[in-house]
Formats: C-alpha cells, sequence, structure tokens
C-alpha cells in the first residue's frame, strides 16, 4: 500500500485509540495485508500495542509478531495475559513461535506452551539456534507415502489444508518416515490420478541437517532454485521439518543488510533504528572504532619515526591525507570486489594466485594513472620536482600494494573461518595507513637524499 | 552438490573434451542440475564451450546459457550455428530469450526471432529495459476465467503442462483480458470441484506496469510474501505477465552484492570476476579514485593553510591518521547503519530530525569516550598536556560531527534521488578528513596559543 494510505491509516487508528475506541482501531488494523498491519503497529506507542493487540483476532496478531523484530515481539508478549498469548502464538508458524518462546523468561516460555494446542510442533524446535536450519525450519507439513496414488494425495492434502508455504513442495517419506523424494504440486496435478507417488517422486532431494548454517541452507536453496529445502536427522534421515522460501528471503535479506553495516564496521543492530538506544548503538560501534584507532596508532608510530624527515621538509605532510586516503580507497575497491565475487562463487581459496596477479595488473595500471595525474598536480601544487617525483612513485607503490594485498586479505580470512565482510572497508584502509606512509617517507627520502 | 565432487565432474569433462569424446562429455553435464552444469561450463575454455553447447540437449543447454553472465551468453550464442541456437532459445524461459536476443546483433536477432516456435512470447519482451518490471516478467503464464469452476481450471493447468514457477499463483481475467483476480494453486485444489473460480479468487490483486523499476517489484514480492507478481498494462489493466519468485531472488541477490561493490567505491562488474580484463577492471575504478583524491586535495589544502602551526610544533602531524582515521571510521558506521535502515524501510525522509538527534547523542558518547582515551595515549605518548587536551577535545568534536552529519548525508543524497550506497564509505572518509583536520587544527592553535 502507498505510504500516503498508510500514514492516513495510522493516523486513524491513533484517533481512535485516543478516545478508546478498541473495536474501531482493531477493525482498521484487520483490513490490512499482515506486512501493513505490522509497520502501522510498530508505529504505534508502547502502552497503545499493549492495549491494542488483544483486541486483534488472534490469526492477524500472530502475523503481526511475526514482522516484528525478535526483541520487541519478546517486550509485547511479557505485557500480554497469559490467555491472549497462547491464542495469539496457536496461529503462529512452528517455527516462529518456538523463536518466540525462546525469547522469554523460561517459566512463562513453560506456561505458555503447556497450554499451546500445536505444543508438539514447537516443542522440539525451541532447541535449535535460530541461524540454523533447526531454527528456520517448521515442522507443521505434510509428508506423502511412496505406495499412495495421485488422487489419494490429493485428497489427504484437502483433509490437511495446509498453509500456502508449505504445500507447493510435497516430501514424501518411506515406512519409517525417512526422507525418500520430493513431488512438487504441479506434478501431482497433472499426473494421472492412479499413478502412484513412487513413480513420480523424484528420489535425489537435497536436503540438510538441523545444524546447518542458516547462509549455507540460503545459498543451496538459490543455487537450485528451491522452493523449498527438507531437515533430515543426520544419523537416519528422519524427516524433521521444512524450511520454505519465504524463510530464505528473509535470511538473505537480513544477511545482505548485515553485511552492509558489517562492512562499515558496526555490528548489525537487532531491532528497529529508531528504537535502539544511544548506549545500544554506541556498544555495537565502540568496539571496532578502538581496534581501529589503536591500529591507526601504527600509522602514528611510523609519523613519528620519520619526524626528523617532517622537521626537514615540512611541505612532505602535505601530500600525506591525500596518499594514505588513495591508497586505502583502492585497497577497499578490491577487497570489496573479491568479496563480492566469492559470495556469488566466481571466485574461491584455490583462484588465490591467479587473483594476486590480476590485481597486481589492475594495482599496477591504477597506480600508474593515479601517480602521474599526482605528480602534476604536486608540480603545480609546490613546483618541487623531486618532491613532486616523490609523490608520483609514492603513489604508483602504494596503489599497487594496497590493490594486491586487498586481493588477497578477504580469501585469507575466510580460509581461516572469519567472516571477510568484517575486515575489509575500515580495516583494510587502516592498515594501508601504516604501510602507505611507510613507502612515501622511504621514497622521499631517498629522493630528498634526507 | 560438493565443491570436491564437482572439480572432479569437470576433470572428467575436460578429458573427454581433450580426447574429443563429446558424447560423453555431454552426457555427463547432463546428469547434473542447473547450477552445476553452468559453474563447470563457465570453467571451460571458449573453444570448448562452443563445441560442446550444440552436443547437449537443447532443454540442458538452454538453462545453462540462462545461469551465464549476460555479457557472456551473448558472445557464446554468436558463436553458435543459426540452428542450434534456435533451438536452444526456443528452449528458454520468454524473459530470458528475449534478453539474449536484445544482446545479440539485430540482424541475427531478426533471424533468430523468425524461426522461433515461441517468438509470440519473445517478441513483445524485447523492448522492454532489463531491469523493469517488463523485463523481468515471463509472458508464458495461464490466466483463468472467472466462470471456470474449479475442476475446469485444474483441467486447464493439466492440458497446458506449465513450468514450475507460473503455476502456484493463477491469475483471473475478465472477458476483456483485464486481470480480475489471483486464485492459488492450493486454493484450486481445496475448493469443491464445482466452485467458481469467481467465488475463490482474491479480487484484490497487488500488480506493477511494465515500466516499474526491479527494486520496487522486488520491495512488494518481499513485503506482501507473493510467489509472482502480475504486470499489466497501465492503460487498462490488461494482463501482460507475470514476476515469478525465482526472478526476485536473482534481482536481490544482484542488488545486494551492487550495493556492496558501491560501498567500496567501485562500479559493479558485468561478468565473472576472473573474466574481467586488467583495463575493464581498472576502468570500473579509476574514476571514483579520481575523484576521491581531487576530494582529499582538500584536506591537503587544510594541511597546507596550516603549515605555519605545523612547522612550529612538528608532534602535531603525529596525530593526524589517528584523528581522520577516527573521524571517517565512525561517519562510515553511520552511513551504513543508516543505509540499512532505509533499505528495510525502517527510517526514511520524515524522520530526518529523529536521525539526527539521536546520531548526535551516540556521536558525543563515543566521542567521548574515544576522546579519554586518546588523550590519554597522546600524555604516555609525547606527555605534553595541552598537546594531549588539543588531540583528545578535536576527537570529540570530530567524532560527533562525523556520526551526525553521516546520520544525515544518505537521507539528503537519497532525497535528491542518488543512490546512497554510492556516497557513502569512501566519500565520507574523505569528506570527514578535510574537515576533522580544519577542527584538529583550529582546537590546537586555540589550546596551544600559536
Amino acid at each position: 500500500m502507498e505510504q500516503l494510505v498508510l500514514d492516513d491509516v495510522l493516523a486513524q487508528i491513533r484517533t481512535a485509540l485516543e478516545e478508546n475506541d478498541l473495536a474501531t482501531a482493531s477493525s482498521v488494523i484487520e483490513a490490512l495485508r499482515p506486512a501493513d498491519q505490522a509497520e502501522i503497529f510498530a508505529d504505534l506507542d508502547d502502552h497503545q500495542q499493549t492495549a491494542l493487540l488483544p483486541q486483534i483476532n488472534p490469526a492477524d496478531a500472530a502475523d503481526i509478531i511475526e514482522e516484528l523484530y525478535d526483541e520487541e515481539a519478546a517486550e509485547l508478549a511479557v505485557q500480554l495475559p497469559l490467555s491472549t498469548l497462547v491464542r495469539i502464538v496457536d496461529e503462529m508458524e512452528p517455527d516462529e513461535a518456538a523463536d518466540l518462546l525462546d525469547d522469554l523468561k523460561p517459566e512463562q516460555a513453560q506456561e505458555v506452551l503447556a497450554r499451546l494446542e500445536a505444543a508438539h510442533q514447537v516443542k522440539h524446535l525451541i532447541d535449535y539456534p535460530d541461524d540454523t536450519a533447526g531454527g528456520l525450519m517448521t515442522s507443521a507439513f505434510l509428508f506423502l507415502q511412496r505406495r499412495w496414488t495421485a488422487a489419494q494425495s490429493i485428497a489427504a492434502i484437502r483433509a490437511w489444508h495446509p498453509d500456502e508455504e508449505t504445500i507447493y513442495y510435497l516430501f514424501v517419506t518411506d515406512r519409517l518416515q525417512r526422507l525418500a523424494g520430493l513431488v512438487n504440486l504441479r506434478q501431482l496435478i497433472v499426473a494421472d490420478p492412479k499413478t502412484t507417488i513412487a513413480e513420480i517422486m523424484e528420489p535425489d532431494v537435497i536436503y540438510v541437517t538441523p545444524d546447518t548454517d542458516q547462509e549455507h541452507c540460503a545459498e543451496l536453496m538459490l543455487r537450485y532454485d528451491l522452493l523449498a529445502l527438507p531437515v533430515v536427522d543426520a544419523e537416519n534421515k528422519y524427516l524433521l521439518g521444512v524450511i520454505t522460501i519465504d524463510d530464505l528471503v528473509d535470511v538473505l535479506q537480513n544477511e545482505a543488510s548485515e553485511d552492509i553495516q558489517r562492512l562499515g564496521g558496526t555490528l548489525p543492530l537487532d531491532r528497529a533504528y529508531l528504537d535502539t538506544g544511544i548506549l545500544a548503538i554506541t556498544g555495537k560501534r565502540i568496539g571496532w572504532l578502538l581496534i581501529l584507532f589503536f591500529t591507526a596508532t601504527l600509522t602514528g608510530g611510523v609519523m613519528a619515526m620519520f619526524q626528523g624527515t617532517l622537521e626537514a621538509v615540512v611541505a612532505l605532510s602535505i601530500f600525506i591525507p591525500l596518499l594514505i586516503g588513495t591508497g586505502g580507497n583502492a585497497g577497499s575497491q578490491t577487497t570489496t570486489t573479491i568479496i563480492r565475487a566469492m559470495a556469488i562463487g566466481d571466485v574461491e581459496w584455490a583462484d588465490g594466485w591467479r587473483v594476486f596477479w590480476h590485481e597486481l595488473g589492475v594495482g599496477f595500471v591504477l597506480g600508474l594513472g593515479m601517480g602521474i595525474i599526482a605528480f602534476i598536480l604536486a608540480m603545480v601544487w609546490v613546483g618541487d620536482l623531486q618532491l613532486a617525483l616523490a609523490v608520483g612513485i609514492s603513489i604508483l607503490c602504494i596503489v599497487t600494494w594496497a590493490t594486491s594485498a586487498g586481493s588477497l586479505l578477504p580469501l585469507v580470512v575466510a580460509r581461516i573461518g572469519i567472516d571477510p565482510t568484517v575486515v575489509s572497508g575500515p580495516v583494510m584502509s587502516t592498515l594501508v595507513d601504516a604501510t602507505g606512509l611507510f613507502i612515501y617517507f622511504t621514497v622521499a627520502t631517498t629522493i630528498l637524499r634526507l
């Protein structure tokens, strides 16, 4: 829905709430689509949320809770009467319900769980970490038997009235409930009603185990264009649950947005930006800022080392920001390009040397171009041939070095098991600062014979 | 499939190709899943690709071409005999076929089009830009009529044997072929066979027009958890095509990876990294590097302005990298956080002032902490109280300034229509460099009474 319309709806609900007209407020919100309901709801004050939620029908309330940030949902849940909370949780997807209960106090979670209709579906999901296949999967799925016919299967689907997301791929199990194959709904409809599932199923199914990392699940679903991914017990291949495409899309969005935050040198936020307190945001940033600060003292150390040189030719200092800035930028360009190539599978560890030579070439060409421009600039600015030569040659060396080193950095850190987005950007600049200055002063002392 | 297995398969195919055994090579590749086929295929040399592709059955060849980068696919297509190319293009999804033909020379595209079986489905897609709804949509879809019964509709689906992606959402049209509603396959199966489509369809359908930007399409599908999005004629609401979830996932991945590259200050690559030449990569980077270089001369200008100060107290220069580095890092942290909050809809233009005050608070707390640490560091390092005070106060001011300015930058540039990822990272650092130095020298000359 368009933003302007949503703003109107929000104003309407706020007015109703101020007049204590909960019935109007809840009927207005119930008429919206889930994503719009959640957006409107998130914009209300905390006490308005707590007052309104019990009045909204449980299915819509469940949708709203599912769309909120985990922390916000848990804070809201704590405020609700137990009976209301139970009614809402019963309408949630089992995987989302498990995530929510996991964020509550253990006593409260137990109380809710004891009263849930679908307790058996939720209970065994609670223990899996949120960012694994076990945490993403739903246990509310229908499985077909190999010996059933297409007609029997369709009858089972009708009787089961499943959720939309879990129906397009139907997984087939053998008598011991082990994963045996996959049929998609289209095949089932197109098939002769008397055909057995065993005849039309695809036996070679891609699956994961509950401890598989969510990023790997997303990669598999993306790579093979899967609408659903089965999760099986590692030992016996029992079918435990199914990850659906809507969960994958959320994972992808979150990972992309977390990567962007990490590239900027900050830990990802856990909740909506404007609801995150100043101290919480500061906490997410100060760690990196301090690490980078102390790394930057290295650069200060290099400056101190060459203080004699600086005292002799103060004009040298004018070019410091230019040189280390350009080096840092060239390095960041390379690391982000390589991180992206690694993410889409274009580049891997085994390509290391090819990547290095490639970037060495790029760095040299870039460095030569930038060096010539810097030389001209220095001649115009300071008018000293030797100084201009020192600046130009330094840029050539720094850019070549930053580019080629920047190509290996993400590959090496990924190899030792660190997310390369974390060490890119700021770390790269800080490291290039110190080495770049060292190169500059060395070249300058040589050429200027200091 | 695991990487090691794929490497084995690649070696097997290479051996077969060296022995000119095209039959073995093609049967090995045909046994793989499409994504694996494409990965293996992309690793072969150009002449091997050209020799092998005509031997692979057209449906698999079409999958391979669809998975390649656009430029690579076009280069390969040019090498193929016309009859082979026509057979392959006929197996491609109409939207992918249109993209490929659009990348060929007009004469060649015309020749292929003239011989295609599905020419009518492809022809009208060619003119839409790749990054719009028109470029993403497929025209191979089935639409239902309102007066049909569920049983009739299922019979139509069986007769049509559609592709997997286009079947889960079925769009309903009225007699004039205008979009009238949506039925999903699950509703169709669960419904009484005699119910008419008009009774079960959802009449309020979210749709786009052909010129809608692909990012907006992705946002809508994500927000409302849609598996398919109909594209209609802006004037008459004629149903023109359907965008499916697999296309959306590709868009999301590309946008995320392009954002990451832009944050690093480089234009996104058009093809696989290792296949992109050194000069092409240089071309993607030199523009930004030059812009940032000339912006950095501003910083050099500030240094030149305060050369007298620097000559008087050379020790001041030791702290320059530390100060401007910390300012740049603090600014990047803020811009990336805000860019992410904007991307997921947490923050928009109207929140500008709230965001600014929020970040002013964060910046002050961060700056205070970093300032105290910097003061202690400077006391230990240089042992001059006034200098240490100048450094500490400068850090406080620079971090507060970089953080609060960094919060508005993405909002302002997005407002004037520029992608905020482009101006974040490097631009932020470069701007903070100059202003940070100015702050430092001003504070230092005041405290040290220079």
